[in-house]
């Protein structure tokens, strides 16, 4: 698969050095390890390798959704992928499910589930943060996801709107408990919800109202990730970790 | 959405304590918290209760993938849910990708990634073992997924198959250092690699090779998972905990 | 070092099948891999091995502290060596210090401290409950350590004591945030303090005291210890863990 | 307690910003948050606050083991206090033991033991690079334990040296499983040994040797340390955490 004007291409240096950009005839991208002219690029393989002005090795990889959403533009906390992968088979996310997102911010977790339910399925995403909306708009768009998702300014808890058999729900507020009742009524009998929690008061709080509104299997969690430095007879982990994100809070609806 | 016969059902009681199970005229489920008769479930909403023989409520719960998955018959270890939604989001799975799988096991991932990639996408999945075969098929039947995976009984090591176009490759063997050059050639250019990796040892030896076969972006990793208690007042973690499933291993294939 | 009449010993088969006894003329021991005659173990040197009647090897060690913690008689939850052996450090506890522990528990913390301090220091302990006092001291003098202690019946909310220069204090109690100024009272200028709190929410109200009454560098950790099956060829890390013992907090006195 | 010309304080303004430092009279403390004029600490009660010529409030706290390890010159990785801690209880240290030692480092272990053996006891320790030996010595001089300390420039695999009715053995090395039959030797009948392994790979080797050479109850693990910011309302653990520093492995010596 041949690189065209217009396609999003991963300049890869390292693991921590590498540039997400979009190929336009006749501009370079500016790094630290030299110019990478993207004339140069026009044509190439996806995989192929360059050399910038600096004599450095850049390998020109496609894009995927994870490198969507850890470059993604940003002015909110993104849900990290260790937490999207797993929200999406803990609420028994698949292809053609139907999503609805209260809390759009900068469309981490609305790019990773719209990519994976596909045009079977639709993503319904909220906020009332405009600022906020602009930004996840872009977001969208650059990873091509934006035709499996809906995005309105709309504050949910004033009033109603028009949806139903939602399979999954996920909640990122700050007050996620202001809005169960809600989701709720949205979501298809036995559906899941997931919530986003980074304190482990709001971990507290939404645990109990969600017991209360109607839903069971309540369960919270938390992950860790690790790297792991793998080299031959010196293997060790990472001396280097993220401590924390998120909680996460599970539930089904009962009728 | 109505129970009808034939369908699967998850009897939920207790986090601890819920049955996947098959509905049939006439038949019962018998548990130590009481006989469930299945007359009673045919024609119920999901999400709806049922009191059991003793008196204990139980809700009548849709199945998602991650109960077809935790309660999949196995004979092998299976890839656990805080591993399988990692390896979705870093190898860039979507709706649509082409996955092929070297070493199905009990199909675990299998039947998450099949219920990923939907109709637009495919699983090829290869395994030697006939009695582990015999065990995925029936797992992926029940989770309604089989119609997205080819299986074969065949040791792709010793003879090529008909393959191309592959966007993600996940290998599942004791010895994955022997399997990478043949998984390259069936990836795409920048396609993506998962290798399961239960110890340092073999985390140490793939890593080594996946470099050497010629793949970038070669990250290990681990993840932990500990559930949350959240009690009002007396929140704090599970003091039960897994501790280990496997070590991760990601590259991407470079021309 | 002979073992002598009187003694204590472990008795060690395996990591999770050892004993921990008092060796007395005439007696035996009986386990499921046989029994242990001890007119057989007086005389022997410390780490040296008898065979049981069952033809199972089995060690002769002299017990450490570590083992009259990990096999101490309870009715409380204990406080684990990962958490001591960290209080220890972080408190500044040296030989020569003086502690004040309130909630002698099951008295495994004052086992440790104790052995620390030693003739020089002392260990100033409190509770109110007289069964939990009791399996105490037991432990105390199994451990041979009950000199540098002094254990008091005694609600130190309620009447003051004698009790002056005190370095370290530690507080074991289900409402810690109830005696934090009467630890300020005992504790010498810029001394140590160390509260145990199991859940979250004790962690934050105590925490929150604690800098109202008078206490600096207040810091809240956890610990998590994993084991790791170190075997030539498939090391990895053990899959059981203790997911959550307890919360740790720290602070230091001010003028 | 007052503080006193040559005595040694640390300046503590917030978690990540504290000065220890040794206090004579007309000198004065350069920091970002002002100077601090030490004729001004002269003569206060450890716990007291000065005013720096910024304006912000500084305590002056009489420094601890844990602030002179955690404050310690240092040109080799140092043993960290979550490790010490567990080291220390896993041993079965106590006032009065005596410990070998080898590989100094820094001395952050020796300054530890040391602080606790008491005058009791001994830590004697062995290193090779005189360069480690001089800033080991200078950090033990500064926590003022250097009394219980006997360090030595020699290399022990290569000569014998006098030593005997060791408690317990450390050892800190690249190579350990070349010193373990050494320290083998030295060791008391059922005493310990604790070896400091940074990587998967030492840790293998290690422990097939330990048990070769002649010990028993051996145990590998890992402590990891996540501080947990307490505040009112918003708890949650920090994002920052250090992912790695080393493994422990333990043993214990059998005839």
């Amino acid at each position: 698969m041949k690189i065209v004007e217009g396609a999003y291409v991963l300049f890869f240096y390292q693991a921590n050095k590498n540039w997400l950009t979009r190929i336009e005839k006749g501009k370079k991208l500016h790094t630290h390890i030299g110019i990478i002219d993207f004339d140069q690029i026009l044509g190439l393989e996806y995989g192929s390798s360059v050399i910038t002005a600096k004599q450095k090795k850049v390998y020109v990889m496609k894009p995927t959704i994870y490198d969507f959403v850890m470059k993604s533009d940003r002015k909110t906390q993104i849900v990290y992928p260790k937490d999207l992968g797993y929200i999406a088979i803990r609420t028994g996310l698949k292809s053609g499910s139907n999503v609805l997102e209260i809390g759009t911010g900068s469309a981490s977790l609305t790019t990773f589930f719209a990519s994976l339910v596909g045009s079977s399925g639709h993503v319904f995403t909220y906020d009332v943060n405009e600022q906020f909306m602009e930004i996840a708009r872009k977001n969208l768009k650059k990873s091509g996801v934006e035709k499996n998702v809906s995005m309105f300014k709309h504050d949910i808890t004033k009033e109603e709107v028009e949806l139903s058999d939602i399979d999954i729900a996920i909640i990122d507020l700050g007050d996620p408990w202001n809005v169960l009742h809600i989701v709720y009524k949205y979501l298809k009998n036995s559906g899941s919800v997931a919530v986003i929690c980074p304190t482990m008061n709001q971990l507290e709080k939404t645990s109990k109202h969600l017991n209360e509104v109607g839903f069971i299997d309540i369960e919270s969690t938390e992950l860790m990730i690790r790297n792991i430095e793998a080299r031959e007879g010196k293997t060790r982990p990472s001396m280097r970790m993220i401590g924390h994100t998120t909680y996460l809070l599970f539930g089904r609806k009962i009728v």
